[in-house]
C-alpha cells in the first residue's frame, strides 16, 4: 500500500519504518530540517526496546515537495500543525484516499473534515510510544494499541484493507465504537501529568511524591468529566485516575511528558488542544472550568516569558 | 516608650531603626543567626532612598533571650513563625503590653488572640515596604501609612499614645474602620501578583506584559471577592483591579515579590496564608475555590520538588 506519514517526528518514524518494513511504500514528510536531511543522508536509526536495530533507508520529503497520490495517509504532527500540513499536502489527497489521525488533544475532527469525507476519515487513540534521541534517531518501547473509527462508517472494503496493512506491521489494531471514550480519556491523563509536571518542574516521578497530588487531580478531573458528559462522551473516571496512579510506579516515573519536553526546549505548547480546548467546550457549554482555564493561561505565560516558538 | 520589634527582616529593622531614632528605648528580635550577628557586631547599615545614612547600634536579641517587660511589641516575623515567636516572648507579655501585628496575609487575629486581651491587639495593614541586601543591612524606599484598629476598641489612652509613637517616628499611623478591607486588599494583590510572577518565573513586570495577564487576574479575584464577601468584608474589587494595573507601570516592574524570593530561595512561603487561606474560608463557606486551592497545591508541590526549608 502507498502510504504517507505526515509528521515523521517519534511516532511518524516509528510508524513508517513497522510500515515499511512490512513491504509497503511509504514516505515519510516533515518539516524539521535537521531530521530531514540526516535521513536523507545516513538513513532512519532505529532502537527498538533498547536494541539498535539498524540505520534504513525510507524516503522522506518536506511537504511542499510531496507528489503523486496516496492510498492512507496517517497523520502525526503536533497538534497547531495539522492545518498548515494539511494545506501543504492537499494536493495529494484524492477521492480514495484514507486518512487516519492519532493526534493526542481534543478538535481534530473538526480541523480534517475541511479535507475529506468523513467516511474516509478514521479517528484513533494508540498506546504505541516512541522517542527521539536527535535527528534521524527513533527509539521505540513495547509495543501498543490502536483502537480507531471512521467520523462516518462505510462498507468500502478498503476499510478493512487499511486495518489489515496495519495490523501486518504489528501496528495492532482494531476498530471500536469507544475512541472518542479513549481520546478523552488520553487526553485527562494529559490535562493533568503534561502541565503540572511542567508547572512545578519535575518529572512523572516527582509529581507522584507530592502527597497533594491527587487533590490537583481531581480540580482537573471534575472539570473534564463535567464538560465530557455534557459533551455525551462515555467517561470512565475511575479508569483515568487508574492509569494515572499507575504511571507513579511505573517505569515512566523518570519520563518527562512531551509537554514539558516542549516548554524546556522553548517551544510552543499543545496546551489548546488539552485544558485549552476543555475551556472552550466548558464556554460552549455553560459549564465553569477556572482551573483549566487557569492552567491554559499559565502554560501560555511560561511560553511567552521564555520567547518560545 | 520600651518597644520589641519580634522579626527584624527587612520592615521589622527598618521601624526598629525609626522607633529608635526617635527616641524609643527598641530591642529587636530574630532568628536568622547572621542577621544577628552582623547588627551586634557592626551595627545596623541604613540605606533610605538610595542615600545610605550610616551603620546603627541597635540591642537585637534571640527570642529565647528576650527579658523584662515592654509597652508595645511590633510583629513582623513571617506569617508562619508567628505563634512559635509568641510562644517564645509571652513571658515578657503582660497585662499591660499592646501588641500590633502588620503581617501579610489572613488569619493572624485568631493566633493573637491566645495571647493577650483584644483591647490590647491592634491589627493594622502598611503601605511602608523595606528590602534586605544580606544580613544586618536594610534599604527603605519611600515613605508609607499605616492604618490600624484594636481587634476591640476602649478608652486606654495608652492606645492613642502608641499611635503618637508611631507619627513621631514618621511612621505615619491612623484608627481605621476599614482595617480589614485594606488587609483584604492587599492579600489580593499578593494572591496574584506573588503566586503568578513564582509560577512563571518571572518580575512583576514580565507578567504585565503577559497579554491575558487580566483573565488569570480576573479567575483569582472572583473567587476573593466571592468570599470576602461572605465574610462580611466591604471588598472594593475595582480598587484592587486599580492598583495591581498600577503595578505593572511603575517602578515596581523589576521587582521580584517576597513569595518569589522564598521560593528561589528554597524557603517555605507564605502561600497557606493567602490563596490557601481563601481556599480555607472557601470551604468553611461553602463557596467553590478551585482557582486558589490548584495555586496553593502548585505552590505547596514546588516547594516540595525543591525541597524547600
Amino acid at each position: 500500500m502507498k502510504i504517507l506519514v505526515a509528521g515523521a517526528g517519534a511516532m511518524g518514524s516509528r510508524f513508517g519504518y513497522m510500515l515499511q518494513k512490512s513491504g509497503n511504500d511509504v514516505l515519510l514528510v516533515d518539516t524539521w530540517k535537521e531530521h530531514v536531511e540526516k535521513i536523507r543522508k545516513d538513513g532512519l536509526s532505529v532502537t527498538q526496546d533498547g536494541q539498535y536495530l539498524g540505520q534504513f533507508n525510507i524516503p522522506i520529503a518536506y511537504p511542499e515537495e510531496v507528489e503523486g497520490t496516496f492510498d492512507f495517509i496517517i497523520l502525526f504532527t503536533k497538534s497547531m500543525q495539522l492545518d498548515s500540513m494539511l494545506q501543504s499536502i492537499k494536493k495529494v489527497i484524492t477521492k480514495d484516499t484514507y486518512i487516519l489521525c492519532l493526534l493526542n488533544g481534543l478538535g481534530h475532527d473538526k480541523v480534517l473534515v475541511n479535507y475529506l469525507d468523513k467516511k474516509h476519515i478514521f479517528l484513533g487513540a494508540t498506546r504505541f510510544s516512541a522517542g527521539l534521541n536527535g535527528p534521524g534517531n527513533v527509539i521505540g518501547h513495547g509495543s501498543g494499541l490502536i483502537e480507531l473509527m471512521l467520523l462516518e462508517d462505510s462498507d468500502d472494503k478498503k476499510k478493512n484493507e487499511i486495518i489489515e496493512v496495519l495490523n501486518q506491521a504489528e501496528l495492532f489494531s482494531e476498530l471500536s465504537k469507544k475512541v472518542f471514550s479513549s481520546i478523552w480519556h488520553k487526553v485527562s491523563l494529559n490535562c493533568v501529568i503534561n502541565t503540572m509536571t511542567t508547572l512545578i518542574d519535575t518529572n512523572i516521578g516527582g509529581y507522584g511524591d507530592f502527597s497533594d497530588h491527587d487533590k490537583i487531580t481531581q480540580l482537573i478531573l471534575d472539570e473534564i468529566q463535567a464538560v465530557a458528559i455534557k459533551e455525551g462522551i462515555d467517561y470512565d473516571r475511575n479508569y483515568v485516575e487508574t492509569i494515572i496512579t499507575n504511571l507513579f510506579t511505573g517505569n515512566k516515573r523518570n519520563h518527562y511528558p512531551s509537554l514539558y519536553q516542549d516548554m524546556k526546549n522553548k517551544r510552543l505548547t499543545e496546551i489548546d488542544y488539552l485544558n485549552g480546548a476543555i475551556a472552550d467546550l466548558g464556554r460552549k457549554n455553560g459549564i465553569k472550568t477556572p482551573v483549566c482555564e487557569l492552567i491554559t493561561y499559565l502554560i501560555h505565560a511560561k511560553e511567552f516569558i521564555q520567547s518560545n516558538k
